[in-house]
């Protein structure tokens, strides 16, 4: 097979729907043929995929803000691969791309699904699906819109060593945050985010309970929470929490695998007398900030202000591992991505 | 003791602070000198006074957005009286005002903590007390302002037959609401909900678990959750919203005799993928939208739209027993006064 006419590529399906935690066994990979790509439609050999936690709630058959994925067909998610054939105007061979066609080595679709990327020179084309993509966006929406992040606030970003959280504690330090203090897995990871992401402090969920923890590193409270974990840490947060404190809740990868909606959250009643809002978002409503986003970003990419760091599995067979290992913690923190 | 020239009157103190729900000896009722007016002071004959849910916070010895009552000492809260003394340019002999001096028979204070009334013809003074008071404000500020009702939305009021509660649900539907629900804690108070108030529908929360009657009576969801319980109407509450659904935060009157800061809520999780917006709020961060209020609600409670139910107590030394029974259900519903 050539990288400029496949006869046959791999792709994974859903075997099954997870109950619980996902296994190997909810996954397989499939020889597909590779079809030519029709009037207007490129044909893309995927370079790099993404595995997201929200991809979990995709895999349950219940109404949400996407469609589940169907049992027995391919998934879908963040790619980007290059354009090998194209019959459409303004995509030619060779180009970048960005497209929804993830979890298969060849991508044939319509050219206005996929975007065409200019790379800076130094950034890595996985870039695009981590800190210039949708995590990125994710982290910087949830700040600066949800949680109306202001210069001076302090802020708690819970589950800090994620692909987004990595992003939204150096965001908020870039943004003028008085103090930014987090939570991760594991010693290191909690290493990481103070040595070489910059936060004022962090500390290890396996430590102790939440609010101890909390307590310890943000003495003096927290305006904003920035959620990825739900559960005691943010029952924690909401103990912290200043007057007019806001939470952006982005996910909760504590619940995903459960059908309840998470674990219980103690002290909401606190929210009254404190005037907090809590609000739950989604990438999508705010796409409007793209533009500003990629200019502050990518600045701070550029000139080394803002770190990245990217788990990376090589090659489609394990990317059905790299998905599962999201929510066992197995991960070296940052990014998770699948190098195709 | 005459109206116009007391020695003594009696007023509430707090004797100790309730463990739980409060007890009748919790309260001592003492009779105490009533001093003369100094200058720029009136003394007011208390006409009315009010009991109000959020007093048991202050009953409590932490730190809050009013400072705590004081063991020993008189208790504070919204009264209405007449001047029948004053020193201070502005307030007359026979002038109706308002002022923060209830809980006792008597009170003497700074007239600019006063405020003249102009009680429309037909409308009790104790009105100031209730829906034109602090009462009706938090139940305009609520869905006006922290849950940006919007004519079309459905709503929930979580709590509707209390003193804020049943204007909001009044309110929701003046405000062009397309249906409003309501929960009740007896079958007389939800037939009064429906007959009296015009609310679309509510349920006795004491028929079944919340989510099922809420499931009932809002089949197709709600847009706003005005909540003035917490636990699992609230829970209940996230389940049915729809998207971008609001919920303003009121009181939990179900913990306010609770240290931890209320039952757990279950669902929280849900606000991501719903957007969920969830916000506390006190009336007090409001006061500005108190002129476009008492147009609004004073119109419409003159012209008869808009109902009213009062609990009275007579009495000064029934103030405790007006109090205790906000948290036992025992009171008829609408707004609980203490008549003096």
């Amino acid at each position: 097979m050539s990288s400029s006419s496949p006869n046959t590529g791999r792709e994974v399906h859903l075997a099954s729907r997870p109950v619980g935690e996902p296994v190997a066994g909810d996954f397989a990979l499939v020889e597909v043929e590779v079809p030519a790509p029709g009037p207007g439609q490129v044909l893309v050999r995927n370079r790099w995929m993404s595995v997201d936690p929200y991809m979990r709630g995709r895999m349950r058959d219940v109404p949400s803000y996407v469609p589940p994925y169907a049992v027995g067909d391919v998934l879908t998610g963040g790619a980007v691969g290059e354009v090998v054939a194209s019959r459409a105007d303004g995509l030619a061979e060779g180009d970048l791309v960005l497209h929804g066609g993830g979890w298969r080595e060849w991508w044939v679709g319509d050219a206005d699904r996929a975007t065409r990327l200019d790379v800076p020179a130094g950034v890595s084309p996985s870039a695009f699906l981590g800190v210039l993509g949708m995590t990125g966006l994710t982290a910087y929406a949830g700040l600066v819109e949800v949680a109306a992040l202001r210069p001076g606030d302090a802020v708690f970003v819970a589950g800090a060593s994620g692909a987004v959280g990595s992003v939204a504690g150096q965001l908020a330090r870039l943004k003028g945050a008085s103090r930014v203090v987090g939570s991760a897995g594991s010693p290191e990871k909690v290493r990481w985010l103070v040595d070489e992401l910059g936060l004022d402090a962090a500390f290890d969920h396996h430590d102790g309970p939440a609010l101890e923890q909390l307590r310890r590193v943000a003495p003096d409270g927290v305006d904003v929470c920035f959620d990825n974990v739900g559960g005691a840490q943010l029952e924690a947060a909401l103990r912290v929490l200043r007057p007019h404190g806001r939470v952006a809740l982005c996910g909760a990868i504590s619940t995903y695998n459960d059908e309840s909606g998470g674990d219980p959250v103690h002290g909401l009643g606190l929210a009254v007398g404190k005037r907090l809002t809590l609000r739950g978002f989604i990438v999508g409503d705010h796409e409007h900030l793209r533009p500003r986003f990629l200019e502050e970003v990518g600045g701070w990419l550029a000139d080394g202000a803002l770190r990245v760091r990217e788990t990376v599995h090589e090659g489609i067979e394990r990317a059905p591992e790299a998905f599962i290992g999201l929510f066992t913690g197995a991960g070296g923190g940052g990014k998770v991505l699948v190098r195709l």
